[in-house]
């Protein structure tokens, strides 16, 4: 007997009728003889109605309390799929996320899994009952009530996958797998059978957001099978596994983009041991998560660092990049939001020469300016005009015969 | 220092709006140099919605799921009204009932609370802090969230109330206070300053609902000072308090009813010990509260035993009632839901002879016919038909003066 964990989205289970679709899914997965824990997300619109409704009482809502708001909606969800199966005929419980035993740190709407004690998940399988846990939430050491982010029931899913052992970690969504690119901008992008951890991380991270970046870390430490695939067909989807184990890297899998970035840029740093870590250290203790980071050739002793951040993040960003300018004696700042972010990503890019060279002839042909470049091992990113991308997409993804 | 307890019932937070009004209530009693414990019930008709969205999936769901479910309401309430107050300058935090401490027993749907561990909420006071907790809700001792049946959110603030000997439990609701009798039938219907414990117990019971039976009974044991009065206007209510300690006691306090009666009748029960027995323990056993019971007088050794209990409890009751009636040997039974129940209450009334006869016949100068009859120290109740409660209540209003 195998074991599956089966996660899906608002979508997915939007409204009661969708609910009894996702049932009959988890009861033909039981059916074939596994063991089946579900994670669940709130149901449709639900976490943003929550959000506008705290946004009406209070202008700057604590985290801790936001976090006690948003929970609800991912606990009504499993709950209303355990009815939905009871009903059915098919034993199931709902748990909430500290009844899973999914402990967290205490950083509030961005809490990290420290743990995850399964002992009641165990018990009430083994007493042939689905487990439905509602995603995205868990307990704090205070034994408060904590979130995982945006997208954070993915990683509640492959978390539990990891700790149960599963066979495979199916995420539900309402897209067919992962693609060669968004397919609302490229008209012939098509549907990848594969792709390995690396890329993956590359493409949530890069903002194709067909799963939460931690979600992908988190399997490919742990090395869980994802497959990532429609809630409302039955054809496989995009199976999510470490590259050594996949029969051919492509030089480029995907082209992904990004419209959630905004450009920060502190102008003449003083060129001394310290300064980097002075400014990522202050934006790292305010949670903020950096992503690319140029910093420019040396000029007069001094240079200019620029970096990107989500554009969510750049009201929380402001006055600590204001107070770090002061405090190291930057000449000033600078700010910019209407801008995206294009990248290659494949694993066989690192053995390819040209690859990059390629990208950014591609971009010139199509008269598109750089203004900020950053690779890794498996992608190339380019920080663009943000009314520039879905030429500079469709450009790249006929440049790599995708 | 004092400390004040607060309870706000769905309408007072049905919106943003009202939850601000909310906030301001708790804010100026926390100006009077007083602590600050609220407890919240869900958002207007949530409650209700959610109930439907359960049985659109699942036309028996069970009540441990039901519990998962309903309990998300009183959070998101709590979670606003926090939000709220902090964005008012007023520190506050949110908890859940089993955050709070709230342990119950394990019947799901109508748990009944077992202990209180307030060492949270003392420690978030001590703080400085307002403590806004979800009301209706406890934790069984499996960690299953229970509910407290409806009006739970009542219980959940007498309770609290007592444990944490506040100096006073403030039931806000859209109601004035308790009145001689319901305003909506009675025009000239006036407030009681004051309740006995004893007569609020019998008007909570007798579908007067201002306040839950349970919180009355809770309130009574441990003498906690209740007052009910209104979330939208600033005059004092009715305060419910030990019947010693009032002023002067009425013969007749007021006059209450309840539309939500069903009768159940069993024909010719055997005339031996043990068979009331067998009849009511099968009833609690499922769970089901009796209310009234009339055994009729003997013959033929064979006796008929009527009883009411709640129109909703009916569903459940019905087969329980056959196997019973098989398993005693009892010849049929007959069911009856176009019920109303009237009854006069008054704490006065134990050393008042004649008090029925006047209700009597005030009930047969309309013409109205009295089914069952039921009477305590402090009340007396009649089962007539439903069309007729409006005619009785004034009937019965005028005739004791009220």
């Amino acid at each position: 007997m195998g074991l599956v964990v089966q996660k899906f989205g608002g979508s997915s289970v939007a409204n009661t009728e969708r609910i009894k679709n996702v049932a009959t899914r988890v009861i033909s997965e039981r059916d074939r003889g596994n063991q089946v824990v579900v994670v669940v997300s709130a149901m449709g619109d639900l976490t943003d109605e929550l959000i506008a409704l705290a946004h009406q009482v209070g202008s700057n809502p604590p985290d801790r309390e936001m976090d006690m708001l948003l929970t609800t909606g991912e606990q009504q969800s499993a709950a209303l799929l355990a009815i939905t199966l009871c009903s059915m005929g098919c034993p199931a419980v709902s748990l909430t996320g500290w009844q899973s035993g999914i402990m967290t740190d205490s950083i509030h709407c961005r809490a990290r899994i420290t743990e995850i004690k399964p002992d009641r998940i165990k018990e009430e399988l083994n007493q042939g009952k689905v487990v439905v846990v509602a995603g995205y939430q868990g307990i704090s050491p205070q034994g408060d009530l904590t979130t995982l982010g945006r997208g954070g029931s993915d990683t509640t899913a492959v978390a539990l996958a990891a700790v149960l052992k599963a066979d495979i970690c199916d995420i539900y969504t309402d897209v067919d797998g992962v693609f060669t690119a968004d397919p609302r901008i490229v008209k012939n992008a098509s549907k990848l059978d594969v792709v390995s951890y690396d890329e993956m991380l590359e493409l949530a991270s890069l903002g194709a957001v067909v799963l939460q970046p931690r979600a992908v870390e988190f399997a490919m430490q742990h090395k869980v099978k994802v497959q990532v695939r429609s809630s409302f067909k039955l054809e496989t989807g995009t199976l999510v596994m470490e590259a050594e184990k996949m029969e051919n890297n492509r030089v480029v899998s995907g082209v992904a983009h990004d419209l959630n970035v905004a450009k920060v840029a502190l102008f003449d740093v003083p060129d001394r041991p310290g300064i980097a870590r002075a400014v990522f250290k202050a934006l790292a203790d305010a949670n903020i998560n950096v992503d690319m980071i140029v910093q420019a050739a040396m000029r007069d002793e001094r240079n200019d660092i620029a970096f990107t951040i989500t554009k969510d993040d750049l009201p929380r960003a402001l006055p600590v990049v204001e107070r770090v300018c002061r405090e190291i004696g930057a000449s000033g700042t600078a700010y910019g939001e209407d801008l995206a972010k294009v990248s290659i990503v494949g694993s066989g890019m690192m053995s390819n020469p040209g690859v990059a060279a390629t990208m950014f002839a591609a971009l010139a042909d199509e008269g598109i300016n750089i203004q900020m470049i950053s690779t890794s091992e498996i992608k190339v990113s380019c920080i663009i005009a943000a009314d520039e991308i879905e030429r500079a997409v469709n450009a790249l993804h006929a440049a790599f015969n995708l």
